[in-house]
């Protein structure tokens, strides 16, 4: 049993954002702004969610791959992300960096990547912007989409005692998963409206990194089963606790929720598994032995 | 007398970008998509405008400029564009791609101009996301902004006849005007609010670059009488129609309007320079010696 809290637990990129954050003006107490997976603004009686993601050449592909998979990859990170607060996707925009020595037939078949993905979960491509950058790729995409006030599940609402559940399967997404993967929109949509997450996240940089997120922003601790955490064929716990790229729903659930959770959860997706890993907890200590995720920073300070 | 058209006139940018839209699925006819300055999609009963833009290294800025006046830059390149629809601004969204050899203090002085021009203009930063890149700073930086039905400018509203209107001076940009402009928020609202655009776009590549844009959206060509370009001390008029970065606000008004629109804009911003400087017309053709602006991708073909 690995037992964390969030209190202690920060890497480089969250210990460096919260620097930033204080430079800079915030949305007002009520709206959410940086530190859940999109923002959230009032938009008619509903919420329009705005996020933005990005890939970027030799972090989160190479030039070997290719790019109309990245395409797809670009446009559904932040897919992923929607997915997590139960949201509708609406449109995209999307910016891209070349280098001099990438020409158009490069970006033509990333569009067609952008394009497969936008058709298949309803999202059009609203406006972007191009420029030239001196070595690299790299591409920011930015989707809205479409939430009722009701329906919003956001990092900050588990309590202690609530059932820890993820879907698929963790870790190992280094080998095809992270370029083929399908975001969990309808999953975060159906869990969303049958209200059975008190918070939700996605998993982008391994639930190491993203449980402790999850836990602090809704000021808990937690106990993970480390046995119990699904596995990708070939993963040990270690690598399902720290490759990232798993794309896959954290969520937590009232104990008296679960039981009908997981019975309707067979029935409406009988094909992807949903797996109990664990409780939130009181105690917000984090064991020395709890792996980290992906750390984008973790050598700049 | 320079007279130019949009039907012939395309920068490789603008052809790049025209293929790649060919490939992805587009907002539906009436919602603003790609190819105006900001798109628009219904919220409530007004219009939410969304504009991403960028600036990079080596292109926007170089190393040994001051990193806070970066940071103003690149949230005040996606305000123009807002300015340039009558939009009042909301939330920003903020991604950074980070060279290895760039440690935290370049980003948190990056902020400190974020946060000097967000507090200027009304902007709170409602989220983002970071990521490591092989070499080279880029920033991408998406802006929302609110604005009515009835109140919204598009390049697209321009008739034959139509006069020909910049604000401020032109060219010479990249001395230090590029690092430190106020975009045209209060005067493009002014214009959207008074009823005085036809048709109307920010000045970001060039008159030389942008009119033709404006004309072709308008499905028009130009006139203009090069001696009344507007330009900054030490510049030809190549180069107040060329060198881009200028930030400022390029619009159509119908004459009857024209002679109360010069009027009430000397009350209003008496220290703002406002000239006509032709006008639109049927003929579409453009005139060799129509000098270009600046063009991101005129070597990738």
């Amino acid at each position: 049993m690995l037992a964390g809290g969030g209190a202690v637990r920060k890497n480089a990129e969250d210990v460096l954002l919260e620097r930033l954050l204080k430079l800079v003006p915030l949305p007002e107490k009520g709206l959410l702004g940086p530190g859940d997976d999109c923002a959230a603004i009032p938009c008619g009686g509903d919420l329009l969610l705005l996020k933005t993601d990005c890939v970027a050449e030799g972090v989160h592909f190479t030039r070997d791959q290719d790019p109309s998979k990245v395409g797809w990859k670009a446009l559904c990170r932040p897919l992923s992300d929607l997915a997590a607060m139960g949201g509708v996707p609406g449109e995209a925009l999307i910016t891209f960096f070349s280098p001099p020595d990438i020409g158009s037939e490069f970006w033509v078949a990333f569009y067609r990547g952008i394009g497969r993905a936008a058709r298949k979960f309803g999202v059009t491509v609203a406006g972007g912007e191009m420029s030239r950058q001196p070595a690299g790729i790299a591409v920011s995409v930015m989707v809205t989409g479409r939430v009722s006030r009701r329906d919003m599940v956001k990092r900050s609402g588990a309590s202690s005692g609530d059932f820890i559940f993820v879907t698929g399967r963790l870790g190992g997404a280094g080998g095809r998963h992270h370029l083929n993967f399908i975001p969990r929109l309808k999953e975060g949509r159906w869990i969303a409206m049958h209200r059975y997450a008190t918070a939700m996240m996605d998993l982008s940089d391994g639930l190491g990194a993203d449980l402790p997120r999850l836990a602090r922003a809704s000021a808990c601790g937690f106990e993970i089963d480390k046995d119990s955490v699904p596995r990708r064929r070939g993963c040990d716990v270690r690598s399902a606790l720290s490759d990232g790229e798993d794309y896959e729903l954290l969520f937590t659930c009232s104990p008296k929720k679960a039981e009908r959770l997981n019975a309707e959860w067979k029935q409406a997706f009988p094909k992807t598994l949903l797996t109990r890993i664990g409780r939130m907890t009181h105690a917000r200590n984090l064991p020395s032995g709890w792996p980290g995720g992906w750390d984008h920073f973790s050598d700049s300070h």
